[in-house]
């Protein structure tokens, strides 16, 4: 395992990007954001997915030198149109249209479509965090996931975010409808890990712990078993009918990989609406109380989303971040 | 098992209200909404939980004849107090201002606080969706469930709502952040029935499927194992501090069974955002879909959340609704 700098890390993403006529503005966002979920223990949507971002720039999938634009507005709800430009700067862009509309109307959504991979869902929950703004915010994504009872993939995994301010420490919750993401079976089997619980069926429809085995036959486990099989079909329906984008189906039609995504954000102004100090206090009782619950014998702490953030940053700011020297050597390759 | 038509259950329902002195309308409405839930086989949350309302208004802790009222507008967001009232009647009228908000703002939030249990959740994604709205809603609970790690239970199960129209079968999400609610491990146990999966821990830990077992320990299985944990905190963060009401702690310091709730209402004008006829070609070809997939075996067709609902409910309106006869006899005493 490697341990690379976070700012060599970033500069070497940035100039890839450049190698590709990504613009400078734009490079330098989606190298600072990818080394970022790296630096922060996100490795499954970090540098570990720079090489397929790469790929899919020089397929054309996703296409340089365009953000994204509005295409109609209802009162506090803009819907816009990606272009099929960089995920993270389209995503970016949503999220600071419904932090503005908030500003106006208290809540502002914007629904997106002909966007791409916007990489870590969290991202664009810190950022309305980072504004004062309490956040939902949801995507779809290519078939990955079988309905509930099936064999073939027809649902995505559709990560969904929420995210409440709290001073330096907001509480940002980023999960899939699947009990694994793609990349953290991804991360699993580089490292030779089986999944701590099951993860999905096997060819016989058996379930199973082995990463490699449902990456192999695309049957990752919903969470919740048929929970997180109607919850990632709603969240598709809001994404694809609001933005009137792609849903899951729609992605899933066009050829070549995963592109052409729709997402939702929603921004609700929480600093103008929820008083500071009650906020704070409410807050802070809340997760003090979680922190001091009897433990079960299997944690050392009762952890929330959120609650490492700041120590891992920390280390790996300190030690640098662990990149696997395959993964690395294959991106440095690539300019 | 008894079957009992619709209107005599209703009727019956209205009856031991108004011995109560609750007002028309709320005896009618909560009557109505009681007794359609279980019709629409929705029996956790129906007939069953009756008597617990009954106790509770007795008791002084649902308090009759008030009901909510707004205490603070933020352009598309409205604060409302529920003043303790009948949670069917509050979370009815705080999603009737959403829909209202959202019909000038394209979209509408309501933090409700100080209410009661609305029983079944899916009844406010019903009522939007009646409205041409799309909506999001979630409620939190008295704290049933222990954080990831725990023993104790400091998280509640927080029911959420997502719900998008789609003519008569619009698709209505209502799924607790536990795997399994307690209405439905109580309905199970009177049935003497185990839960097809795990549904908790037992007193040494280990995950069990035995719904009495895991009504004793109080340790019910966050839906998606620590996924669960932290959807039932982000809820409750928004519910609790978007009110000024109680999180799930506050509520657990209130003496008495489960009162002083905290929940939130969003309204999306689906109907005037989302052209009618693309909304339907999107949401049909998408369901088409799924109910397409090729099946595990298990099941004989594919379900998604409400697509039961009508089957259901014909069912129960010929052959009645089936109640527990203990149950109905424990009801009827009570007037």
């Amino acid at each position: 395992m490697l341990h690379i700098p976070f700012e060599e890390a970033q500069a070497e993403l940035y100039r890839l990007l450049r190698t590709r006529d990504c613009p400078e503005a734009h490079a330098r966002q989606v190298s600072r954001e990818i080394a970022r979920n790296s630096l922060e223990g996100v490795y499954s949507h970090g540098i570990n997915r720079f090489a397929r971002l790469l790929h899919n720039i020089d397929d054309g999938i996703v296409r340089l030198g365009v953000e994204a634009l509005p295409v109609a507005t209802f009162g506090a709800i803009e819907r816009m149109d990606g272009q099929l430009g960089l995920g993270i700067v389209n995503a970016a862009l949503a999220m600071a249209r419904a932090i503005e509309l908030a500003g106006t109307h208290g809540i502002g959504l914007v629904a997106l479509r002909n966007t791409n991979h916007w990489m870590r869902a969290a991202t664009y929950g810190y950022q309305a965090c980072d504004a004062g703004m309490a956040a939902i915010c949801f995507t779809n994504t290519m078939p990955n996931m079988p309905a509930w009872g099936a064999v073939d993939a027809r649902l995505g995994n559709n990560p969904l975010v929420l995210a409440i301010p709290h001073g330096d420490h907001p509480v940002v919750l980023d999960m899939a409808a699947s009990q694994f993401s793609y990349g953290a079976l991804e991360v699993a089997m580089l490292q030779g890990k089986q999944m701590p619980i099951d993860a999905g069926f096997d060819e016989e429809g058996r379930l199973t712990k082995d990463p490699e085995t449902v990456l192999r036959t695309r049957r990752i486990l919903p969470t919740g078993y048929w929970k997180g099989a109607g919850l990632s079909l709603l969240l598709d329906l809001f994404a694809g009918c609001l933005s009137l984008g792609n849903t899951t189906l729609g992605v899933g039609r066009l050829a070549g990989d995963e592109h052409g995504l729709s997402q939702v954000f929603i921004a609700i102004d929480y600093h103008k609406i929820v008083p500071a100090d009650q906020a704070d206090t409410l807050t802070g009782e809340l997760l003090a109380h979680l922190a001091q619950s009897r433990l079960d014998g299997g944690t050392d702490a009762i952890r929330w989303p959120g609650s490492r953030l700041a120590a891992t940053r920390e280390k790996n700011l300190r030690d640098g971040i662990p990149v696997d020297e395959r993964v690395w050597s294959a991106i440095c390759a690539m300019g």
